[in-house]
């Protein structure tokens, strides 16, 4: 191969990308250009060709084969592209269905329903001549204010390592590379502020921010791994050797390819000043360990083949690549396509099986989180439905759902999937008259609806109020990728509009459709009732209906801690003695709700958790509990696990959730939930850095972070375990 | 010596504290006891004597004087005990002097005042028969919601070492040890609260935390160190050998003694849940490095007598730290002293000189962040004075002065020292009738006073109005130690109170005095003019009035930058490009007045910035620049010089304080000020956590951190410079 023809490998092209905006400084980086001179030497990537632009997905389909037919044929070496996409809340494409957003899978505690929804996922963008997809996000979420936060899943690193390898083996099932991202630290920027640096230190990064993604690498087998945008301790990622080679692939053995996030090599020179130049900054993203560049070679092209000339990256570097790059490839079959015949087409990317899943999926993952009993409503009530988010169909979806990605940029083009709101939802279900009030917008400061809302409340027997986000990039919504905050009120008038509801004396139910937890706490001291739903995808607002109807009992927990205030922040549940409330500080951190906090239509009890007895310290901790459904209704219990490590070398959190279940328990029911929890779970990195495993006392409870509903302690024993890498990770599970 | 004897070296006596609380949790953990149990073995320091309660200064030396006596005489080796205070504003005692607070002598950026405050400090304390002062502190401000944001200099690690050196140079000049806290990393406790653990990497740590501390004992020739009760990335500060001695001693050649934080060995095991016991707690700070625990023995007397006996200890620790005590003391000429004969009395601990130095240092320390050019007033302009700090003499003085620190706890006992408020200043200063009106306390909701608040404006040509801080202890003020914040809105309703009188439409000029950074960029839009004090002490309120009327041009400069809002913390104006408002967040971190402002009645021009030529990455870089004084009034120009590293091969601050000088001027007067920098200045750790100095281009100014009055750059030549330890750190700086 030549060198043009080897850097060719190793970048991505964006075609028909002018005009949106989809990446972080897209308008001043892009370097766009006729496909022919770009596929000339080959192509390693085509990027989003099914995300950048409404196109039919079958004409998509046949323009995307007539691009591998050309690469195949117009080109000396005739290899393909490795066609990417992003897929986080399913395939971003028009047409294809929206799935509920990663805090929804975090607050379903459901691995098995996420892996599902990644197969589904995975088989449409397979059916479309896709073969590596842009998620899942593994960032544990380590401050609300970062606008991203409604990409991940959870604050815990366990829930977001379980319930992403889950993503990754569904997507992979179909033959799809998952890419995991971003790594790493990106989720702790300074006060939230997208892309500011990361102050961590080395520990904090091992114990908390990596083991998702070593999950996802050694369980989920992940195929290929993103590096983030920020510097952790000063040093930016991208062209972080110890991160994306000495642990990644010398420790880990990940055998993949690592890409760029889009300009996150440029970032080197115009962003983290480290670079003189393009060629710099690719000859430092090349040596850390990025393959490829995405979106397009502004760098690894060039600037990249002029290094190489100069003799100032060793063309060694590009083959390691190159090789890698190639063995995707072949994995995926490519090497072999000549993309003769026909195209693909008629593919159904919203079947009724991707609804189903989108449905279940939505009714699990929303969270009761306080009810003095007006919840369920009676069908017979009248309901006033007010909010900016009631009747708004876009209040369903995440920033990388094609209708807040793409068509935000695009009025007037239509939806392209079906996605009732709630309002539309509760109006088909409700036997007595349903009166719908939007009140204000989600961000804007008019007030002018108030008026037709409160009267609307005051002839109603409840009022039902949607409040929340706007998903968008860049300042174009109150979350998502750009879209950080410095405070966690609701935005813009909405807490106002809901106090001048209250004034009424109806009952109010308050459902959050939000992407980051907002601090709700007096919320949920003066409405009747709170419901927090995460952007629960197409299927969404049939979900809220019906349980806010009763005819689904709510089971979702809670994936991220509901906060106090934004200037407590950053906080996690995931913190020492230290961390929390204390005498030696008047300000209080404690959650208005906490990490795993979720209530039901039903009472559960949790009797008597009993212990196999003492664990090896490179053993497995094993219990088990009995989940009784005391009430008089069906439910779903999320039984979780947590520990204490009493005493360590070094602090630990005063509690780690260590293995969950989902119990679906009949009245009256009960049932016995077996937990096998390895003891690396426990694991932390001692003074010396060595991840270690140390004997002593571990309290253990199942309940939530805070509250201990059956508890049992259990000794690890042994000499101090030393981690060797090849360590179980994830719990084992079985409901009796 | 036997073990008891040796233990009795290393640890601290606390008499007479019983009902007081001055320390954290120190309710549940000080031991008491008699004092001739105490004793008996000897004893290592005597803590507190003078600022635990109001007692008469010289009776208190001749009880202390007993006291020696009886160590002298009643122990077999007969050897007398340190005694230590506090000392941050002034020694901690009834009657002394109370000097302005440190984020003043950061506003003032004149170290050769506080040189002479510091050794005016310790000669009150000498002369009382005190041996250490536990102070200064040099915690970096990473994040104002901190308490003891009040405690510390400023953001910028350059000014906090600069400034604490002289403190240490004066203290120590009068023969008392200084104590260099809290090491390290305490400022940047999660969210700014109180204890909570720092999230920070080694790098972070070693290039803005720690080069305070490296200036103090290699250039102040600190003799003393104190812990910081925190944990930096899991490993509590009181535990870590790394820190304690591989750094400090091994490195940095410190001989002196490292002291406990109170209580700070019994946290590890009560707090940090890394000790089982007592015993176990002391082995392990005393392994670490910790030499002395204090306040009392609680666990370097019986339980490490336990440990040591039961071969768990080795005894050598004990020894280390025993000669390292006895040098102390050897050094102190304490091992000749028989304390025979009488003991010292008559000592005038508020001289002029203090008084002269106080109101200098509180003069040159009051920022003027803007001004509508309604100030200075005309003293024959009739003026409202309001607010919950006009007329509060308490409003004057940091948490460790022994106003708040001590008498806060004592109600009727008379404060001892002469302070003037603000409003009292003012009348006595003033032609014209001056009203006053409180408004509003400064954390209760009462608004009752508002209406004569409103009133007295109204009847003015100025209103005049002090808001801000009380500082307290552990809840009993808004800020201090353990008085964190959530919010940097003023506290309780003193906005509504100065928008109150905003309404009357008569100007507004706010003087704030306050221990943190509020959020003020409202005040600065609708006030006439808004003034920055941070407690100013004894003669603060007549600065403030001769600053107000013109007497005094202003000339303190923003040592900690006023902040946006507090969800937009952690903020430092020393970050990279990232650290500061971007495209890639909608949050904009852009502080409502920056590191390094302030202004003055007069008006500077900065002309031409000379540079000498390309500097060696191992030497200096010379610059000169010519300041002129273009209005009509004398006036004091802080010239501050600033540095931008444009390309290293880690990003480095968009800007760096690199040398600052205060210059007088007469109308119309030009002087050239030259900086000798040494090119350590710029260094940082790479990513092999080695610190070095990079060779490429410096862009340099003066100005502020944020504006450039004068520019040039410098190249650094020659091979990167791996810092051996030796270099120079602080600047030379020559005002012609």
């Amino acid at each position: 191969m030549t060198l043009e023809e080897k850097l060719a490998q190793l970048v991505g092209f964006w075609e028909g990308e002018e005009g949106d905006s989809v990446a972080p400084l897209q308008g001043e980086l892009s370097s766009t250009g006729g496909a022919g001179e770009a596929m000339r030497h080959g192509l390693g990537q085509i990027t989003r060709a099914y995300g950048t632009n409404p196109v039919e997905p079958d004409e998509r389909a046949a323009w995307l084969w007539e691009r591998q037919r050309a690469l195949v044929t117009g080109t000396r070496l005739g290899i393909p592209a490795i066609v990417h996409e992003e897929c986080l809340t399913g395939l971003a494409a028009w047409k294809a269905a929206t799935f509920p957003s990663p805090p929804a899978w975090g607050a379903s505690f459901d691995d098995a329903l996420v892996e599902r929804m990644g197969a589904l996922i995975g088989s449409s963008m397979a059916a479309l001549g896709i073969h590596q997809g842009l998620a899942p996000v593994l960032d544990v979420v380590r401050d609300p204010r970062w606008g991203r936060t409604e990409e991940a899943i959870s604050e815990d690193p366990l829930l977001v390592g379980s319930i992403g390898t889950a993503y990754v083996r569904g997507l992979q099932s179909a033959g799809v590379d998952a890419t995991l991202k971003h790594f790493a630290g990106y989720s702790a920027s300074a006060a939230g502020r997208n892309f500011a640096p990361v102050s961590m230190g080395p520990r904090e990064l091992a114990d908390t921010v990596l083991p998702p993604f070593e999950m996802a690498v050694k369980d989920g087998g992940a195929r290929a791994v993103m590096h983030a945008y920020t510097a952790v301790d000063g040093v930016p990622s991208v062209a972080d050797r110890r991160l994306l080679t000495a642990l990644l692939r010398d420790e880990w053995g990940f055998d993949g390819v690592v890409v760029a996030d889009y300009f996150g090599v440029a970032f080197l020179h115009v962003l983290h000043d480290v670079a003189a130049d393009l060629g710099e900054a690719a000859s430092m993203a090349l040596a850390a360990g990025v393959d490829v560049e995405l979106p397009t070679g502004d760098a690894y092209l060039g600037p990249l083949a002029a290094a190489v000339r100069a003799g100032s990256v060793p063309e060694e570097l590009v083959d390691r690549s190159v090789v890698r790059v190639l063995a995707q490839k072949e994995r995926l079959g490519l090497l072999d396509r000549d993309f003769a015949g026909a195209p693909p087409g008629g593919v159904d990317l919203d079947s009724p099986e991707h609804r189903a899943v989108a449905r279940a999926l939505a009714e699990e993952s929303i969270v009761l989180v306080s009810n003095d009993g007006t919840l369920p409503l009676s069908p017979a009530s009248r309901v006033a439905v007010i909010g900016p988010n009631a009747d708004r169909a876009q209040a369903l979806f995440g920033c990388y759902s094609f209708v807040n990605h793409v068509l935000a940029q695009r009025p007037g083009v239509a939806m392209g999937i079906e996605a009732p709101t709630m309002a539309a939802a509760l109006a088909a279900r409700w036997e007595a008259p349903v009166t719908v009030a939007r009140g204000c917008g989600v961000s804007d400061p008019d007030r002018s609806g108030f008026d037709a809302a409160v009267e609307a409340a005051r002839g109603a027997d409840v009022a039902v109020i949607a409040v929340g986000d706007h998903a968008g990039l860049f300042g174009r919504g109150t979350v998502g990728e750009g879209c950080d905050a410095d405070s966690l009120e609701l935005p813009g008038v909405q807490r106002a509009l809901v106090e001048a509801v209250l004034e009424t004396g109806t009952p109010v139910v308050l459902v959050a459709l939000t992407g980051r937890p907002y601090a709700l706490g007096w919320a949920m001291e003066r409405c009747a009732a709170v419901v927090q739903a995460y952007f629960p995808g197409e299927e969404g607002g049939g979900a809220l209906a019906a349980v806010l109807a009763g005819d689904v009992n709510p089971s979702g927990r809670l994936p991220i801690t509901l906060p106090r205030s934004a200037g407590a922040q950053p906080y996690t549940y995931l913190h020492s003695r230290l961390g929390g409330a204390t005498e030696v500080t008047h300000v209080d951190p404690t959650p208005a709700a906490e990490f795993g906090h979720g209530l039901s239509y039903t009472a559960f009890s949790h009797e008597e958790l009993g212990v196999a007895g003492p664990a090896a310290t490179d053993g497995w901790i094993e219990v088990e509990v009995s989940v009784v459904n005391t009430g008089a209704r069906a439910g779903t219990e999320v039984v979780q696990l947590y520990g204490r490590d009493v005493r360590a070398s070094l602090p630990r959190p005063v509690a780690q959730l260590l293995a969950y279940a989902r119990v679906p328990l009949a009245p009256e029911e009960s049932r016995i939930v077996r937990f096998r929890v390895p003891t690396s779970r426990l694991a932390f990195s001692g003074v010396d850095l060595a991840r270690v495993v140390e004997p002593g006392e571990v309290e253990l409870w199942t309940g939530t972070s805070e509250r201990r509903r059956a508890t049992a302690t259990v000794d690890l024993v042994g000499p101090v375990h030393r981690l060797t890498g090849e360590e179980p990770r994830l719990p084992v599970v079985e409901v009796g």
